[in-house]
């Protein structure tokens, strides 16, 4: 089983734009040791231990509150309604549907709310969470694209792996918000969006650019961050 | 013809909170320049030049698109999902909503879209919008909300009264967005988050720390910078 | 009597590096308004009212102490140490130095210094730290470089002219602080910071890519703000 | 042996003020914790292993690069001169004469500089800086304060108890470094300024408020970060 191909290595990963795809490719190990972490693989087949899917849920949720609020900051650094537009459109969806569902499904777990707010920071989470405020402050747009991308176009890649495979029942609620529909839409707009403001800013020949590596690392370290992340999930 | 009567005045103002509520009467001369301006008036009755409405929707334009992103900087200074939701809420209204009715009611007006775009800042709105980032850089929570309130809720407060009189037809479109049922509702919410984040921030008797003054005095520097926006659409 | 010529140009401006050097010749009809300002004339010839200079010297109080504060927040945009240490030592001069002078000046013209303190911005000086706000908020190290050394380093070139001048003694003490030599070192080492940092961003043909241009861009909007700033001080 | 006595329990610790003197207080096991450290009795007495030295000067070099910066942030936040004037005379002693400093030291331990700049960050500094930047992105000029400073006048607390023993010479030149009299004058500069600061924004009976609270807490988690940092210091 394998997952996450860079859709220019002819397999079937879904296209979210030229600079995207061309990232996915540049960090490839680090990229597929995200894609094809066996924190998703245990949780397709439903052999994750529900005290770990509890633990990454819990922590996922200090996770998503700070990605919100990174959203929220893009849209200072956003230069035209396009990209402010883009980045409501995200913050709408992560607080109002992907935190919601993760309070729900702490719930069902016996996770009540009150404790759930009151889980502790994993390192792994911390280290994450510093990288974008790092960013956030020392970068301009394409710089934070680069840093918030690899999460959520890397999940829906994962969802759009996930829909083709026969999962198991246990998981399905979570399953089926990265594989919905909906969500694969607004991953190729954001693509759009992406694409645009590279040529924007670097212009049509972006990846020839200084600027263009150091867009390659800070999406490298992220998706190494993403790794940690899992990896933390599992042994928590 | 009065508006915009403080609730503790015994009038008939939607009252959104004590916290905003005191705010309006500490600062009563300011706040009735503001609700009672000419310019509200005259699009009421009609009498406005379609010169002048486009000269405010036009900076208006430019002054919503930054008030969208003093908001999404409201995700990094609040401490709770609530606040959060709040704020996100608010870009969500402003961007779909609001800048898209300004969009095409431009168009109406002749005025296309790219024209919109490249329209020039005027001196008001600049003194306006500085004074947001200024106290987004330096201020928390409760400082950007006395900020952001006056023109949200103060709107809110004026299209209730609007709401109340028998308008001419030219403006209508405009009045009913401020009219709107939906528009107070969220405006009772945002009255509540006011009210808690103080609370929670400076504790029940808020209104006798030295911190309560110094929300006043922006509040009221607020509630000035807006008049003399309505004052530059007139002129204009 | 001409000022400010581009050192490309074959006269003896002086030299902050190559990146620097091309901006002021992309905006060389900006820059001249600038350099070559009445403002400058009349305080070299001595023939300035003192109420204006008394009048720019307020406003600039202000501008000081918001410039000092975008060079602090160049520290969070630094990439390493020699970018910080510039950033620090340029607000140690400013605070300590520049603003240090206005006082006195001011007190020895009759404005004591809490007199200085209650002055009210003029729209130039509005717009003109609204614009450092705007590209502090959602640029990176080399957009702020673009907006901060029209300001710093224009003062030097112009300083570097008078000092060429036999100037009347009424201005002396201002004059002299921009003719020191020790200030024209401090520029030589922020034109190597700015070239230094392009090229690490952009790389050596950086003057090629699209960047490029949004930065020529900026440091044009920056001079004619900078040119409104002067304006004002003699109308004012 | 006993360091870091709050000056109101009857004992010698050097007195920066009254609040931060209660802060002090109100965390009293944590702050005693951090100021008693065996890193410090060790490096007093000669016993810490060079490793060990080394290990922490390579984290507290990362450390101090971003305390700079969250200095650099305190202008922005700072409402007049003297605060902005501080926040630079800080940010020039770290970076001009602390970090120049510890990359001395390095070298005469054999890490050369270049070595010393490429540092893994451990995920006790990860934390330690986390926690500045959230405060940075959501607190005032006061939260700020909170946070800065247990490390800074922490150090002159430890300084002061070191002058006052019998220490070995081997970490003579850093010991030296906190027990400088110019460096306890600096300190009780910014014991001033802290108090200043919270009298102009909570008033002369600031610790009766909500607000004060929460600084406390700030206070507290800072110097658990401290213990932190120094736990992995001696088993790094």
């Amino acid at each position: 089983m394998i997952l996450g191909r860079g859709s220019k290595n002819g397999n079937d990963a879904p296209y979210y734009g030229r600079h995207f795809d061309q990232w996915r490719i540049t960090c490839a190990t680090q990229w597929h040791a995200f894609i094809q972490h066996k924190f998703f693989l245990s949780l397709a087949d439903g052999s994750l231990p529900p005290k770990n899917f509890v633990y990454f849920l819990r922590q996922d949720y200090i996770f998503l509150l700070q990605f919100a609020r990174a959203w929220g900051q893009i849209t200072s650094k956003g230069s035209d309604i396009s990209e402010i537009r883009m980045a409501t459109a995200m913050m709408h969806q992560l607080i109002n549907s992907k935190l919601q569902m993760h309070i729900e499904l702490c719930n069902d777990e016996g996770i009540d709310t009150q404790k759930l707010f009151e889980t502790t920071e994993n390192p792994a989470t911390t280290a994450y969470l510093k990288h974008f405020e790092n960013v956030g402050a020392s970068g301009d747009f394409i710089d934070l694209m680069a840093v918030l991308s690899p999460s959520f176009l890397g999940y829906a890649e994962i969802g759009s792996f996930l829909a083709s495979l026969k999962t198991a029942p246990k998981y399905q609620r979570w399953i089926t918000t990265y594989t919905d529909k909906n969500h694969q839409v607004s991953c190729h707009h954001i693509g759009r969006v992406i694409d645009d403001a590279i040529v924007q800013r670097l212009g049509a020949d972006a990846m020839t650019t200084e600027r263009w590596q150091t867009l390659c690392d800070r999406f490298r370290i992220t998706t190494k961050l993403e790794v940690n992340f899992l990896d933390m999930s599992l042994s928590g």
